[in-house]
């Protein structure tokens, strides 16, 4: 078996901020992260997959299909966007990178394993010195 | 003489669109970065100062010195901000990465001068595809 | 139990096209990869080995003499070569990069058992976007 | 569950020479990393720690408080440090990344499961080359 | 005035032999770069324009329409292509790194220029150990 | 006119106190830097040259023989060494990043010449967030 990961990135802005709590309250728990006005990160995404190489091809997954479907069913979704606001699949949630992580690998799973792969990991960076991991 | 860098950083939203222009103009002009509820990014500050060396220490400024002076003047303003309106120096100018830069050396310069420095470059990185330098 | 890596590279040409197909069907299958007159890359290699560290000298296996086994084995055979004509050990097989590791891990295994270490990962990138990991 | 992974580094002097073997051994066993006078490195440090997402934060721990932890219990104790003759928890050991990481995870586990978190892993790159990981 | 650069990439196939030379003394002069077979890498190449902010915009150069123009005039003629056979403006040349980004820059220059900028440099990396740059 | 660049590394220890003061002084001006017991970096070097191609290879100056003559000259004379006490040309001076730049273009400035090269730039990373240069 071979695990194949593939890097997009997308540009976002957030806030990590309950509307049920006190705005001193969201600042006490959450910091500069609570800012009003939002803030915002470069996002590096990697998607690991994992099959058996092809024996016609040598592929697990056509790597330019992979970029595809990320591009299409993630970046498209996220790229440039709010994510406390301009997305649909965070409606509701905390917009925290572990939570971002989980519903990635949920709106991909469908894709990619229409292709006969699996995920095996969606790595999500927020900035360079933090990011997550989530194995589904 | 001699050129030293510290590098910085700043997580900061923004969005590129003109009040005084219609959506319609702003999308055909700015594209995605004319997002309606922001977008942001990790950016990266190259701060570049020349001088000579101190005979005493071999220093051409006290590192600790210089990234405190840029932590207290310009991260402390940007950092988890957005740039288009929270921060008093970019009031009134669209924030793109060639108008940030200048703001960043005026803020800086009476500050490295201070220190017996001249500032030689900023450079700012929005993406890592994508920089701006500033000379003066 | 600890897990050491060690990066090595190499450069080489490749194409992704088989003989017994047509070059209608290369392109359809393969794209620019399938470009008649080569391309290349950059690869960075790592080479992950497991054991437990010698209560002497600190170590699971001396770096010294791991980089000197891939460079050896591995980086002598690939570098600045074609991957299509001038492997011995990839004769007959499509050079991907998911074929491409699995052979690296076949011509490692010996050499890396013989220092009494079991190699845990074959981790290669062929470019800073796509990236194949093997365990065995 | 969700890995979460934050980096930190520090800059420190060692030497690879056991006092019980001659110069002659430790060069022949250790090579230039027996160097008398000792050599240093930036080692950059990835502490990944393991839970479920808090429903209320979203987070698994929070960031701040992973880098406070690891800043207090590790970076202050090796930063601008002799590995061999500054650090109290490394007394009588071989300072080789190997042993510096499972030493990590040990100063570093009560004060993570203090947080209800497990660590994962200890990742500790000596160059970037070269790098250990330990899982406990 | 702002410099403002935008990195793109592409992977090509070479080798540096003169066919009026003896298959030894191509070896001689430039060793495994002379490897008849061809071999490849993975260029990063970096554009820098210069010019003053539009005072509407804030840009010196729209960077969408950089790199289109980057793509269209030199990625879409060297990416998965052989530098020494497939490029109509690299006939007759040495493709070497220096003699590459001599041509990209004359390959780019009026389509610059057309946009009221001119080039300042032309930097691209054959490795992450090498790379030259251009200024006209 | 063409600008190479090479990069080579290293990894040393140092301390950075002047003998002629007190511990305390030493402390004040240079902090942890003046660690009794030394401390260390892995140092980036970029050696950047400037000439003209040689119309029959291409080359600037040939990029093995150009490592081969940093390798000899510098990182043979600094790597693992210990810089206050290990580096002839060193002596006597505080071993600051400036200094060790200024160092490293007066060994290097006779070798390059010896090639009808002249040396452009030395750039000395002592961590990814501070560097100097050096135009001699």
């Amino acid at each position: 078996m071979i695990y194949l990961t593939r890097k997009e990135h997308f540009n976002a802005a957030h806030k990590l901020a309950r509307p049920d709590w006190s705005d001193e309250k969201n600042i006490e728990v959450f910091g500069k992260c609570a800012n009003a006005n939002w803030h915002g990160h470069n996002f590096d995404l990697y998607v690991t997959v994992k099959g058996n190489p092809d024996p016609l091809t040598g592929f697990v997954i056509d790597l330019k299909r992979l970029s595809t479907i990320i591009k299409e069913e993630i970046v498209e979704a996220l790229d440039h966007k709010n994510l406390n606001l301009d997305v649909p699949f965070m409606e509701g949630l905390m917009p925290s990178t572990e939570n971002l992580a989980i519903k990635i690998w949920e709106q991909l799973l469908p894709h990619i394993e229409a292709h006969g792969c699996q995920i095996h990991c969606i790595k999500l960076y927020e900035t360079e010195n933090n990011f997550v991991e989530y194995f589904g």
